[in-house]
C-alpha cells in the first residue's frame, strides 16, 4: 500500500472543480458496461462514451452503469452533465486520495469507498477508489483499473440468482458495497495465516526479518484502519436510511453489512495489538539471548582467567621460587586448576546459569 | 481461541440470504428437545425435524425448543419458514464468526452472543456461538456442539426451581443469557489463579515459558475482550426493555446481568491492565539478570587482568632484569598481587556491587 | 487486596436470588445494632434476630439499623421479608464481588459500596463490600467483618453532634457514605508517602525490592480505580436527586461528596501517572548502570589487553632476540607499558568515560 | 509541587461543615482589604475583622474584598455570617486540596481556582488555592500567603485603565481569573525554555541529570493538567453565563479566558508528548552508547586476544621448537603479529564498526 | 517550528484589549491591498493607511482586504474603528500565538487559521497566524511577513477564473482558507517522502542521525496535529452555515474543504503511529546490533581464552615437567590447540550463532 500519494499538491491553488485525475492512468479509454434490467428482462451493452446515457436515467428500469477508466476527462464531464452532477463530486471522482465518504445531493447519493486486495508477487495491499453514485433508479460505479472487479455481481445478474432483480437500485448499490466490504475479509484471512505463522517465529526464534515483518504489518493495519473506520460510517448512514433513495426493506441489508464491517474493524484492532504484544515479545526476546550469550562469556572469563593468572605465576623467571624445585609442584599445580575450574562451574551451576 | 477463521471468504460474492455454515461441522444430524411448560405442566420430547414446529409456535404455553447441530441447512430452512425468521437471520446462525449482537424483527428478537470455556487439554479458551430467538412466548436456541450446556436450566424446568416456570418466554431468554454470562466467570477465575501463579514467578525468577504465558494469555483478553463488549451492549438494550417482548419484571434480571456482564469486563481490562505491567517487569527483570552478570564477568576481569600483567611482566626474559634476583622478589610480588587483588574487592564492595 | 475471587463460579446455574454468601464468612451471628432517633430523642438498641424489625419500619422517627455479619441467611431472609425487599437485593448483599452501584427499587434505594483501609501488617489494601438500604425513614447498612466501622457516626448522633439529629434519613446515608469515601484519602495519604519514599529511591540507587513496589502499587491502583469510578457515579446519581426519597438540602451535600470522590480519583490516576514514569526511569537507571559496568570492564580491558600482549612478547623464548640483550631493555619496557596505560587512560577522559 | 498533602485525614468523620483549615499556615492573622467603587469614585479601606462588613454587601457599588489569610476561623465565620454563606462553601474555603470548581448558590457564585508560580530556588511549581465569591454586587477573593498577588489589579482599579472602572463585579471577577490564568503562561514558559534546552542534551549527550530533569516534568506535567482540566470548565461554565450574575457583555471576556485555557491545556499536553518522547530517546542514546563502548571492548578484545595466544606460544618451554632456534623467528612472529592486527582492523573497518 | 513563544507572558496583568504585538516584527509599515469586483468590474488598489476604508464596507461589491503587516497598532485601531471590531479580535490578530478558532460577531465572523511551509533550508515548519474577518459583503485578511501568499488567488480574481468572481464574500473566504488547507498536503507530502526514506535507513542501517529524524518529526507532527485540530473545528462550523453570513450553496465548497482537513489529520495521525513503530524498531535493531556485537566478543574469548591458557601452561618454569622433554610435544600442543579451536567453532556453529 503506498502510503503516501504526492498528487494532491500539483491541485493547489486551483478553483473547486477542476478536473485532474490524482492516480497512475492505467486505461487510455474507458470501458463502459451498462446493464438495464427489471425482474424480468435483463438489457446488457458497452458504451464509448456517454453520449446517449440520458436515456437510461429516465427510465424505470434499473440501470448499472459501470466504468473502467476515469481519467478521461472530457467523458466524465459529459456523464455529469447527463446525470447533472455537482462539480465537487466529479472532482472527488478524479481525486484518488478520499478517505471513503456519503454525501446526499437529494436526488442522488455520491458514496466513495475503497477495494482492497493482496498482491501475492509483492506482499502488497494495494487499495483501489470505488465511487459510486446512487439515483432513483441507476447505480454509477466509477473506478480506474481492476477490470474484473464486479464479475461476480454481474454473473448474479444475469442468471437472475436471489433478490437482486426484482429489488431496485439501492439494492444493487448494497450489493457492490457489500462484495467490497468481503474483500476485506480475504485479505484479513491472509493476514491472520502470516499473523499466525511469525508468531511461532518470534517466541523460537526472532531473526531480523521478524522484526521486519511485524513492522510493515503494524503499518498494513495502521493504513487499513484508516479506511475502515470511515466506511463504517458511510454503511451506517446508509443502514439508517437518511436518504429516501433507501427502502426499508433494503436497509436491513446494510444494517448486515455494517456488522461486517465491524466485524472486519475487529479483527484489524485485535491484529494491531497481537501485533503491538509481539513486537514486545520480540525485544523481550533479543533481551533473553543477550542475556545467554553474555553468560557464556562470563562463564568462560571467570573460569579461565584466574587459571592464566595462575600458570602466569608459575611462568614467572625469579631466581627464588621454592614451589619450582618442588618434585610434585607441576602436578600440584594441575590439581590446583582443575579443583579450582571444577569449583567455578559448579557455582555456575547452584546459580541455574546452565 | 482459534483466532483467524477463514470460512467468511468463501462466502464472497453469494448472494446475502445464501445459507453457508462457516464452522467445523460436529454433529451430522440435529438433535432438537422441545420443551413446553406453563406453571403447572412440562411437556419435554425430541424431535429430528422441524416438521411439525408450528405446533408450538401458537399454543399459549412457553416453549423452548433448543437445536443442537446447526449445519444441517434444510432443516434450518423449514425453521425459518414455520416461525417466519428472515433470511438474514438464518444466515447469521450459520456464520458461526459474528460479534454478539441483537436485532429486533418485531415480532421476535434475534441475539447472537458466545459461550466460553476453558479447555484443560490444550489450555485455550474456546468459544462456541449460541444462536437465540426470543418470540412471544418461545425461544429458540441454536448452536453447534457443547451437547451439555444448558442441562442445568432443563433440570431447573423439570423440577420448577425457582421463578422459571411461573414467567414468561422473556424470563426463559434471561435464564440462558444469565447462565451463559456465569460461564464467563469461571474461565476468568481459572485465568485470574494462573495470572497470579506467573505474576511470583516473573519476579522471582522469569523464564522464557513466563514470557510465552504472559503472550498467550494478552492474546487471550484481546479475544475476551472483543467478544464481551458486544455483548455488555446485548444486554443493556435487553434491560432496556426496548422491545415490548420483555416485561417490566423481567428487565430488572436483565438489569442484574448486565451488572455481571460489567464486572467480568472489568476484570478482563484489569487482567490487561496487569498483564501489560508483567511485561514491563518482566523486562527489567531481565534487565536487572543481565547487570547482575555483566557485574560478576566485570568482577573477575578487573581483579585478573592487572594480575596477568604483573606476573607477565616477571615472565619477561630480559637480561638485566634486578628484581629477579631479590631473593624476597617472589614473596614480594604475592605481596602485591594480593592486595591488588584485595583493594579491587574493596572497591567493588564500597560500590556496591556484591 | 486479592484480586480474583473465586466464589462466583459456585452460584453458576443457580436461580436468581438463590442466597449463597460468596466472601469469608467472619461472624458467626451477626450483631445488629438498632438507632432511633430524631430531634430530641435517640433510642439505641442491639438486636439478635430481625422478629420485630417491622416496628421500626413504620415509626417516624429515623432508624438505623446496622448489621454485622451478612452470611446467616436465614436472617437476611426475614429482613427482606420485613422490608420488602426484592430477591436480587438479598442476593447482591450476600455477592461480595459487586461493583459500586444503586438501584432504585421506588420505595427504597439499594446502595453498594466499597471500604478500603491499608493493612500495615501484610502491606495490602484491604476491601469490604457495604450495601446500604436508605428507605423512607430508615437506612440499612450491612456488611461483613470490620467491626468498628462506624463507630464515630454513631457517636455523632449520641452527642447530636452538626445537623445529623435534626435531619432525615437520606443526611444519614449521606453521613455514611461521606465516612466510607473519606477513608480513601487515609489510604491514598498512606500511598502517596510511599511512592515519595521510592520515587527517590528509583532515580539514586534502585533496587529489585523498588521494581517489585512499583509493581505492586500499579497493580492496587489498577484495583482502587475499578471500585472509585463506579462509586463516582453512584455519588452522582444521588447528588442529581433522581429519587424523591433525597431532599434538596442534603443533595448539596451529596455533591459535596461527589468532589472528593473526583479528588480521590485524580489522585489515583496521578498516582497510576507517576507510577508508570517510575517504571520507565527504572529501566533507564538499570541501563545507565549497565554502561556505568560496561564502561569500567571495557577500560580494564583496554589497558590491560595491550600490556599484557608487550609482556607476553618479551616473555617469548627465540633464541635471537636482540631486546633481550639491551641493558637498558627492561626500563624500555615499563617506560613504553606506562606511555601506553596514560595515553589510553588519556583518551578515555576525553572521551569522557569518567 | 509538593503532591501529596496529608492533611485531609484529619477531618475523616468529623460532620460537614466543621471548618479545619488543611493547609500550612502563613498568616497568623488575616488582612482583609476592601476596595469599593463606581465609575466615579474609588474608597480603600483595610478591616482586620469582619465586623462592619455587612455595609458593603448592600452598597449599590462594586466592592472587592480580598482576604490574605484564611486561618484564623472565627474570622470566617463572622464572613459567612455576614454573606450568608453556606457551611460548605466555608469548609471548601479551608480545604485547600480542592480541584478548580464552580458552583451555583443562586445569589452567589463560589468559584476555586489554583493560581501557580515558578520558585527558582528550588525549581519547583507553588501552586496556591485561590476562592472566589461572586455575587450581585461584591467579589470576594480569599487566599492564604501571597501577600503581592493582586497588586496589578488593584492597580488597575486605582488608575482607572481599562473598562473595569466601569463595569459590574462580575467584570472584577473576570479580570482576578484572567490574571491568574495569564500566570500559567510564566511557568509555562519557563517550561518551554528548560524543554527546549535539555532536549539539545538528550541527543547530544545524555546524563543521569538528564533523566532525572525528565521525570520531574513530566510529573509536574501531569500536576497543571490535574488542575487545568477543571479549571478549563469553570471558565466554560462562566462564559456560558449560567448564571444570571454574569451578563452578556462579561461573557465576552469569559470566552477569550476560555481561549487562553484551551492554549494552556494544549501547551502542557504538547509538553508532555514531547517529555514521553524525550524519554524513548533517552533510551535509545543508552542503548547507543552501549553498542559504542561494547564495540570498543570487542575490537580492543578482538586483536589483542589471538595475539597474546600467540606470544604465549613461543613463551613455551618446550625443549623442542624448531621456530626458537630460526634466525629471523622473532622478527617473523613479529611480521605475522602486524598482519593478524591489522587485517582484524580492516575486518573492523568494512563492518562500519569505527 | 518554534515550539515555545515568550511574548504571551508580557501581557500579564494588562487590561483585555490591550494592543501588543506579539511576534516578531517583520514589515516596517504594512502593506494593505484592497479589491473590489463584481461579476464584471474589478477594481484592485493599494492604501497605505486605513483612513478611507469605510467607503468600501458599505458597497455592494465584494471588497477584499489584504494587510501585510500587522505590528503597526495606530493602523490596526483605525481599521477597528471603521469595521466596528470587537477590541478582543484587534487583540487576538495580534496575538500570534492563538489557536485556529471561529467566532461570531453577528455582523462578521472573525476566524483565526495557521499556514504552514517546509523551509528547506532549516528544514523547519514554519506556521504564520493569518486572521480573516468575513462580513457581509468584504473579507479582511491579515498576517505579518509572507508578502506572497495570496497571489493565486487574486491571480484568480484577475482572470476571472472559476465561479469566485460571480459568488459573494463568503465564497472568497472560502477559497482563501481552501488555498491555506491546500499548503498542508505539500508539507505533508514532503514529510511522507522523508518518512519513506528514513524508514528504510532504519530497519537496514539505524544511525544515531536516524534517531534524531525521528524524534524531529514526531515532535513536528505532535504540532501540526495542535493546529489541525481546531482547523477542523473551524471548517466544520462554516461548512454547518452556524452564521446567514454563509449561504447554502458556499457551504457545499465547505464541507469539501472539511474533508480535506479530515484527510490531512488522518495522515499527520498515520504519520504518528508510523514514527512511533520506527522508534520501536529502532530500539530493536540497536537491541539485535548489541546481540551481534557480543556474539562477535564472546566467540573470540570463547576460543582464544582456553588456548592461552594451555600455552600459559607450558610457559611455567616447574623443574619437572615431563611433555616439555617430549620430542613431539611442542607438535602435540599444537594438535590439542586447533581440536579445541574447531570443536569451538563448530559448537558455535550449531548454535547458529554465526
Amino acid at each position: 500500500m503506498p502510503r503516501f500519494k504526492k498528487k494532491r499538491s500539483q491541485k493547489v491553488g486551483l478553483p473547486p472543480g477542476t478536473l485532474v485525475y490524482t492516480g497512475e492512468k492505467v486505461l487510455v479509454k474507458p470501458r463502459i458496461t451498462v446493464m438495464d434490467y427489471d425482474e424480468n428482462n435483463l438489457y446488457e451493452t458497452e458504451l464509448t462514451t456517454f453520449e446517449g446515457c440520458l436515456v437510461y436515467k429516465n427510465k424505470p428500469t434499473v440501470t448499472w452503469i459501470n466504468v473502467n477508466g476515469i481519467s478521461h476527462i472530457p467523458n466524465l464531464e459529459k456523464l455529469g452533465e447527463c446525470f447533472n452532477l455537482h462539480p465537487l463530486v466529479l472532482e472527488d471522482i478524479l481525486n484518488i486520495d478520499q478517505r471513503p465518504k456519503i454525501e446526499d445531493y437529494d436526488d442522488y447519493l455520491f458514496i466513495v469507498v475503497k477495494t482492497i486486495r493482496y498482491d501475492e508477487s509483492t506482499n502488497e495491499i494495494v487499495a483501489d477508489q470505488i465511487s459510486l453514485i446512487l439515483g432513483n433508479n441507476y447505480v454509477i460505479s466509477l473506478h480506474e483499473n481492476n477490470v474484473e472487479i464486479f464479475d461476480v455481481i454481474k454473473e448474479r445478474l444475469r442468471t437472475a440468482k436471489g433478490r437482486i432483480r426484482k429489488a431496485g437500485a439501492d439494492y444493487l448499490a448494497y450489493a457492490l458495497i457489500d462484495f467490497i466490504v468481503d474483500n476485506y475479509f480475504i485479505v484479513l484471512e491472509k493476514f491472520g495465516e502470516n499473523i499466525e505463522f511469525v508468531e511461532d517465529e518470534v517466541v523460537k526464534q526472532p531473526t531480523p526479518q521478524t522484526l521486519s515483518f511485524i513492522h510493515k504489518a503494524k503499518n498494513d493495519m495502521i493504513l487499513l484502519r484508516k479506511s475502515m473506520w470511515p466506511l463504517r460510517e458511510v454503511v451506517s448512514r446508509l443502514s439508517h436510511r437518511e436518504s429516501p433513495l433507501i427502502i426499508e426493506a433494503t436497509s436491513v441489508y446494510f444494517r448486515d453489512v455494517y456488522d461486517h464491517v465491524i466485524v472486519a474493524i475487529d479483527t484489524v484492532e485485535t491484529n494491531r495489538d497481537i501485533l503491538s504484544g509481539m513486537l514486545d515479545i520480540y525485544l523481550s526476546s533479543a533481551s533473553n539471548k543477550l542475556n545467554e550469550i553474555m553468560k557464556v562469556l562470563t562463564i568462560i572469563a571467570t573460569i579461565f582467567m584466574p587459571l592464566t593468572f595462575l600458570v602466569g605465576v608459575y611462568g614467572m623467571n625469579f631466581k627464588h621460587m621454592p614451589e619450582l624445585e618442588w618434585p610434585y609442584g607441576y602436578y600440584t599445580v594441575w590439581g590446583v586448576l582443575i579443583t579450582a575450574a571444577l569449583s567455578m562451574v559448579l557455582y555456575f551451576k547452584r546459580r541455574k546459569w546452565f
